[in-house]
């Protein structure tokens, strides 16, 4: 049966979108500016053991899927043996319509392993014994080399010491630049138990005492230095409750004392105390010219049940329909206000809050094309649906031609392919506005806009050393 | 004029949609197992005096329209005959453009009185006769087996002794079965005036006294226990506001005294006591192996010069804007983690809630295939766009394979073509998804997927027993 | 290279829409029942200097394409000359896929200068002087009257003495008439630092003290009084922050004496003041049988940098996400309670709010067609999509053959084109309707619905005396 997915033409519907992406799309590099992979495995080429290792081990969308199918926990994240997992998840597979995980995984298994034939349980077997026969010369640097990726930045702990990176960075064998970026969130987590034996291993590295809030604003910036020592031009913020409210530094340095003394702090100076961190990280960010990203809006952990025996990112997180607007500003103007607003990538989790964050974005653009960036949309939103609304919404109401593009956001080495997803939908779309007659045929308009977007403008944008 | 909405082709726009709807929809029986029909004129075998009674009585979508068109309350709900009120509806039936009350007005003409001409001023008349004079065939018995329903849920309150089910079941008329659903809106509104004649009936019926929780629980779980035997399986919630907050059962104990005594209780108390029976029913459920169903997010009697001239129910209900994240997964997670949570359908009003509650959704997934439902598009969404909408949501961040798909929820007897509605736009939705190259054309797999979710899934789901 | 958007069938995808569009719609006069253009630009006839002046002076959805783009604030706001600025616009236009100002600008260059061609760097300087050349007959009478306009209405404050509306009425020039609009937000935000002054001017236009409510609710009746005898038959309101409470006059009274005597007010007696004022207003605008326009949902002034530079209305605002359901809901039944609500039209900001409002506004419909709107897509929203969206909310779950169509809301003479954009729209929309089987081919009806949607819905709605 024909697999339309793995076509050439997948996605491009016109002769137009077919030319725009085979010319100015498919063979451009991938700049994976924010992703999960583990820069330990890349540096030790990791070998897979199996396609379910590969696919099914950590992968909580297909969790989700197997949960809804009603598949047994054991199944899942449980003690059967790999074939018995990847059996279940090949029983479901080819039900998965609408699902982006459905074209993932034909895409992934076309990309990487050569296969066309849409998985089914008839071929689990033998796609399963294929893949594992592969596997050899699937390793992590394989896959990031077939992916024709420039540049990956992972998402690392401001008291990491980036070990990995050093050693990658000595070795010649990837032509991808593995770039650090910073993830401070749990600088910022102050009411969490953890917050204390956390500054106090911030102060092993940094190798001095952290008693105030001056001496952590030192270790931060220490830390940042550090980074950037790394190549890291980027920060990343999981901003799960967007709020900002007033404060002074002198009461949010009484606030961290408080805390370092082991008081449980209340919901005001809680929000005080990551309104100023907030604040400080981006004028640091702004210093060194690196970019933040707030992820906006996960709701995490819903299900206490699974979050007791599983723990935390097992397919147990949602959306959350909480305020945006007017925390989400206050912010960026705490920042702006004293022209210390770095370069900014806002992603918003609920697809309500599109033309809210992007008419939001707009007030704060200045000086630099693109400053602040609406982001490809982000987990649950991952899909045609969701990418064609981000341009539906950025043309109207930003400017689609400097987005800087997709990401993979992913911890997994088969996702690349979702840049290529992402290209067509682009070259797609791009070629319907032409062709209802809505914007200028002109090949090297149309040619650029899909080329920046596909990669030049998030090269120029990260201003990446490497 | 040639009328496309009775043709066997309406909705069906490729060759693929047809051949998909025609062999493995089109004929499958209906389970209704959400609707507002009357028990009493089913069992009565009701014949309707006039296509003003079957139709513009107690049908408040079709008085909004006329409203808003400007027409006097007199046509609507006042004193002007019968056939003054359907010259009304009749002369701005033509000019519903957009408006899938325009499909069902010609979809129920088509299917239960054969006609296909567009009704308009000209034809009014005439078409008001011809189906004043086929009445006679077309009683509520009649109309059900037209329909080729299989089961209809009704919807019942607690007290309620079912009589008029127990004498369906009696007599063998209908093909169809006719079973009741527990609606305890009543005895959750603790707030509202007649909460303790309520009770007192209740206690009545259950021939105890209900003076403190835990009579209260027994009388409730004697009254599932009723209905189970009536082969009742679902329940169903008006939640209007979601709110789920921390409670002890001593204190629900104690809110429930207070209340008992005639005593007005405060916001927090009201919460907690909704909470908590929420809580406590959902656990009952879940014993006796029935399917919960949450309807959130209306809001309801806005104009209160409707509401006093005319009541509840006539068309001054809107959609809400409330937030719905939070208390809906807390509410879930209170059932979840003592792992008592019953196989649940939650619906959402609002469309812009639908991505937030199937996110919330995947998070309670466990054991039984697609147990936690998002049901199908409801009220005011009951349109082409919102079931459209639906699928994309549920195939992007669900799992659309295993939904329980289409209710009529509605008051009236010429509902059933709602089904047919459906079933061809999901048709036409899959056989795009294909034809786009999105999907396998493995015509297995996209019959078990239209089957299914036309009726398999459901009757897989709720285990009736008839 | 072809420009599709100055062809006659732009937006029309088939046969159909284009029948409709040029029989039905594209002759029609304009009703631009809510502008923001100066009467005294109007009565001095104003010629524009450069296309500069005409079209980048005040344009802030420009401005912010152009700050989004990186260009330096001195090409946007600043002290670069006219063409300097016009160059960097006509680098960016070429890049705004997406976006309905590159619409809006091919339909201008075409519509009032016969510029067939695309703006690009490379005519950029020819395009600008064959303008120039041309302005000397495209004053703002001559825009106006090029554009088969029959209606406009202004934006006016209460204490205007609409002098130039005086003097337009006595000349014979214009065919148009140009009537003034009653924009009371002065008088509503009693917050502000300037409403002691602002009731001391109010206080010298009506010629008595206003030292309470009572004497303020004369004052403006009277004013009312006064902007009727101009023709008026609309207020407008800018309801950025959707609230409405309880409130006695008693307690109103009081708080507007505090206020006079300058005293800062808590937030509930300002949440008071504003719902009371929002009340009387209503009710006066219904026994003068006036329109009142609810704009809901702005978000102003984000970037505190850009407004002390700038000021107000400068690109710096956003879409708001507060609550709108219950606010609005409860002021409107306000009014209706006493049967004193008039016409209304209601405007969200964010698209998100669309069917909470229009599920809203149908149940305070009564007695008038179309009594309570939902109005046309505004600011970020008036756009492809944003109009589509509109017409699938109103047709779903209002009564679109009723609406009363497009209004410019632009302070720019060239907005007119914005007119023939929506009707194309909206030609299209009912022609897909059409040809996909959804709705009757009667061409009367599509045609009336086409003209009324058009042009009579608001002549008849509005019943303007001209």
């Amino acid at each position: 049966m024909k697999n339309e997915i793995t076509s050439n033409d997948f996605l491009l519907e016109s002769a137009l979108a077919k030319k725009l992406y085979n010319n100015y799309a498919k063979n451009l590099p991938i700049i994976d500016y924010h992703c999960h992979l583990s820069p330990k495995e890349i540096y030790d080429n990791k070998q897979f053991s199996s396609l379910s290792e590969l696919w099914l081990k950590g992968d909580h969308y297909k969790w989700r899927l197997l949960r809804a199918a009603g598949v047994d926990e054991e199944y899942i994240t449980g003690k059967k043996d790999d074939y018995e997992k990847f059996e279940k998840w090949s029983a479901l597979v080819p039900y998965l319509i609408g699902s982006p995980i459905y074209h993932w995984t034909h895409l992934e298994l076309d990309r990487f392993f050569g296969i066309k034939d849409f998985l089914t349980p008839s071929n689990s077997k033998e796609i399963y014994d294929k893949v594992s026969s592969m596997l050899e010369h699937r390793k992590t640097n394989d896959l990031i080399s077939m992916s024709n990726v420039e540049i990956v930045c992972t998402t690392d702990d401001p008291i990491d010491s980036l070990q990995y990176h050093k050693l990658i960075a000595k070795q010649t064998k990837l032509k991808a630049a593995i770039l650090p970026a910073f993830r401070p969130d749990k600088l910022i987590n102050i009411e969490v138990d953890n917050f204390i034996p956390y500054i106090h291993k911030l102060s092993e590295v940094v190798e001095y005492d952290i008693d105030n809030l001056d001496k952590l604003g030192d270790a931060i910036e220490d830390r940042i230095k550090y980074f950037t020592n790394f190549g890291c031009k980027l920060s990343d913020h999981a901003l799960d409750v967007m709020q900002y409210v007033a404060h002074t530094e002198e009461e949010v340095n009484k606030i961290f004392s408080l805390r370092l003394e082991g008081k449980v702090l209340d919901e005001l100076s809680i929000a005080k105390y990551k309104s100023y961190l907030l604040t400080y990280l981006g004028k640091l960010y702004n210093k060194y010219n690196w970019t933040q990203q707030y992820h906006i809006g996960a709701y995490r952990n819903l299900s206490t049940n699974k979050f007791y025996k599983l723990g935390p990112d097992v397919g147990n997180d949602a959306i959350s329909d909480s305020q945006v607007s007017i925390p989400l500003a206050r912010l960026l103007d705490s920042l702006d206000k004293t022209n210390e607003l770095p370069r900014t990538i806002i992603y918003t989790l609920n697809p309500r809050d599109f033309e809210v964050a992007i008419s939001i974005m707009q007030c704060f653009q200045s000086g630099i094309p693109g400053k602040i960036q609406f982001g490809a949309p982000w987990w649950f939103l991952d899909s045609i649906t969701g990418i064609e609304k981000q341009f539906e919404a950025l043309g109207n109401v930003g400017l689609l031609a400097r987005f800087i593009g997709m990401l993979t956001d992913s911890r997994s080495f088969l996702s690349y392919p979702r840049h290529d997803y992402f290209r067509r939908i682009l070259c797609n779309y791009i070629a319907k506005q032409v062709n209802k007659g809505l914007f200028s045929p002109d090949i090297n308009v149309l040619g650029k806009l899909v080329s920046d977007i596909s990669y030049y403008n998030a090269k120029e944008y990260f201003g990446f050393v490497i």
